[in-house]
């Protein structure tokens, strides 16, 4: 008989924001204890699509340098995303717990739904924008859609 | 300086269903860990206000003796999901947590976010019913509302 605890695995949705940094921290203060051997943390970052770079006022098609600029913007936005949140784990977190850092490409709301699934998450934790109502209205609320879709239990923190 | 560490307050929105059961599960084995000094678990039941019991098909007014009746029926009912919650918390939690019974009236989403308020949650669980889309557009959905406004970080528990 197997009498080991299976492993958990919990999501943590991560951007620029400082929303999702506080929902990182709430994650490790609330969900993370401090027996970890059984918890495995995934950084998830989704960086959009390249449609979603802003076009310039004329609406050109940018020349392969300018979109070579924006992949290498888009790529240093992740990679800043994850430093930042690696600070905060391991300020948080002094045990050696087990992480694993992802990033996805495309519709924040889509990739985030699969890849609870893909990854087979336990929990999903993000934070919550206080976009207004135009902003919200235009993108949707992704925290909304993933609270409905996501195939596991979702936690979402507001910063207060 | 003052170094005890501030209780947790952790409230769970209970109802007759099979998936707040499990929500309040789910808490008990993810939220709350084995060292549960600084926890102190609430259970929220909301009755529904008077006028959602049924009336009968000619609408009548219900004479006092009726009406006597479903406020007994609501208190068992009460009653009831708080003895199984209680069940629950005992069979998952062997130590010696801190708890509290709160039944409240009215609309559920918004006597929720009251008590989150009013008591000082500091998380709030709580299940989703797995609607018909009729159903969920009459009553609306509950922990929809509450993900949105209830003034703290909010656990969405889905049944798998």
């Amino acid at each position: 008989m197997e009498m080991e605890k299976r492993e958990r695995k919990i999501m943590v949705a991560v951007d620029e924001s400082q929303e999702s940094m506080y929902a990182l921290s709430w994650c490790l203060s609330n969900l993370v204890s401090d027996n970890v051997d059984n918890v495995k943390l995934v950084l998830l970052y989704v960086k959009p699509p390249p449609s979603v770079y802003p076009l310039d006022a004329a609406g050109y098609i940018f020349s392969s340098d300018v979109v070579s600029t924006m992949e290498k913007y888009g790529k240093d936005l992740a990679n800043s995303v994850m430093e930042r949140a690696g600070d905060i784990c391991r300020k948080l977190n002094t045990t050696n717990m087990s992480m694993e850092r992802v990033i996805g490409s495309g519709d924040a709301k889509n990739v985030i739904c699969s890849a609870v699934k893909k990854l087979e998450a336990d929990t999903l934790v993000m934070g919550t924008h206080s976009y207004g109502f135009f902003k919200r209205a235009l993108l949707g609320s992704v925290s909304d859609h993933c609270a409905k879709h996501a195939k596991c239990p979702v936690v979402i923190v507001k910063h207060p």
